[in-house]
């Protein structure tokens, strides 16, 4: 099999960079991979797992000859990193991102980009807290969702090419427009973080009669909690790109608190009871499709 | 070894009731437990697995003879329940329960018991969204907390009864006054239930462009949700007998949500970042001691 690129260039191996690095190669989609980052220890981590075949640390040789640059860096680095690899790719290559925004970010590449027919926004749905190159696995893709967000400037051939990218490290590729992309995931990923973040703040230093309150914490904050332990750095970037549907979902949210507490303080139980079995009923769907 | 009571009553023999006879019976407690239950269905499962040695469906039957009175009802119908089984217990009974929350519990019983001497509140840290006798487990309460909320009234040998009770099962017991338990509880507990369904509310009807927004919900909202899944009985129960700390504690956790929003707003991502990561921080701790 033709591989889809004979040299892919990913700058940033993290979770995300690493895993699409592993299962491209794993998958024959790619001849060469180089990895690009600013932790050498990180980048160190990625040679010796056979993540990349060889790192650079200046951008000329971490472009030269590639066929598609993956930005999977913080979303807030990603306009200057491609700024920074402008001047040193060829015609036609391709510039692709794994950023949990779409938006302002497509925006930003395009602008920058040579060709902004050759960008074409990505964002594969499969975080987690673990970070790092230690933490890639070539399945991480697999049977997940990856959303495409081609604007009215991007190529057909770029992509048909990204897509196949994704469709053959095992994801279910969808397409949609950026700004569909960034409302869906405030509801859907950054709210849920902003509301866990704030939990933790709130409860984390509290104490009841010289009690840390932590110390009694089950599975109820800790579930509840689990994405705060995500790195601030990748969340910061993430809410500030998307503060606009980020604000409006938190509204939304407000919203249905203040309804909760309103019930609580009336007193109704009835109606209590059944808003919290509609959000079960909700909620347990949820789980149907598979955890 | 002398059993520490000849017969148990369990009234509710659900995931922690069923959990708490089956330990208390593997470990040689009690010589006989009686299941008291409104769902035919579930004293059936209970029969069947062997949790409970016979059930009854009359306050009497379930408490002739019984050396203690096991409450593991919703908080809502604990001192209902008490009062249909006090004419019926002779002198000594202990009456004690396993709720979520304990200062109006444990006044009620006190208050409705012939004996408030021998009421002693109880509540075993570590309940899950699983429901019902099926979801029962002998090893629950191994290494787990619960947390024992005698008052002035409570006489020594009830409580050094029901700490032997639940030391039995494997449980770690600490004494604490109800008011504590009930601020403590707030904060870990019953405020991560009450954002976690205000936050399914949330999301759950969205639509964006026509399309479902919980079709591209991935682990983060899982994670923070799961506990919305749990019965909406108990937790409105819960949410009305602990209103007064719960209030408190929301108003905290809007302070931060309030806090983080207006980093947003203002666009300080040095300041953003520092509450999220001080956020991180905290959530990473939680994890230190064993998930």
């Amino acid at each position: 099999m033709t591989p889809l690129f004979e040299r892919l260039t990913v700058a940033g191996v993290g979770l995300i960079g690493g895993s699409l690095a592993l299962a491209a190669r794993e998958a024959g989609l790619v001849r060469e991979v180089i990895g690009f980052g600013r932790s050498p220890e990180n980048l160190q981590v990625a040679r010796d797992r056979g993540i990349v075949d060889r790192v650079a640390t200046d951008p000329a040789g971490a472009v030269a000859g590639t066929g598609a640059v993956v930005l999977a860096a913080p979303v807030g680095v990603c306009a200057s990193l491609a700024e920074l690899f402008r001047p040193h790719v060829g015609p036609g290559t391709i510039l692709t991102d794994v950023g949990s925004v779409k938006g302002s970010l497509v925006s930003a590449l395009e602008s920058c980009w040579a060709d902004p027919g050759t960008v074409v926004g990505a964002h594969p749905v499969a975080g987690s807290e673990a970070a790092g190159a230690a933490a890639a696995r070539a399945d991480l893709f697999r049977g997940r969702l990856c959303i495409l967000t081609p604007t009215s400037r991007t190529r057909p051939e770029a992509r048909a090419t990204v897509r196949a990218l994704w469709e053959g490290v095992g994801a279910r590729v969808e397409e949609m427009d950026a700004a569909s992309h960034d409302e869906i995931l405030a509801r859907v990923s950054h709210l849920p973080h902003l509301v866990a973040y704030a939990l933790i703040s709130a409860v984390a230093g509290a104490r009841v009669g010289g009690r840390p309150v932590l110390d009694y914490a089950g599975s109820g904050l800790r579930d509840t909690t689990r994405v705060a332990g995500s790195r601030a750095e990748l969340w910061r970037d993430i809410a500030i790109a998307n503060a606009t549907a980020l604000r409006a979902s938190l509204g939304e949210y407000r919203a249905a608190l203040d309804r909760l507490e309103a019930l609580l303080v009336a007193g109704e139980p009835a109606a209590l009871e059944q808003m919290l079995e509609a959000a079960a009923v909700a909620r347990r769907r949820l789980d149907g499709d598979g955890g």
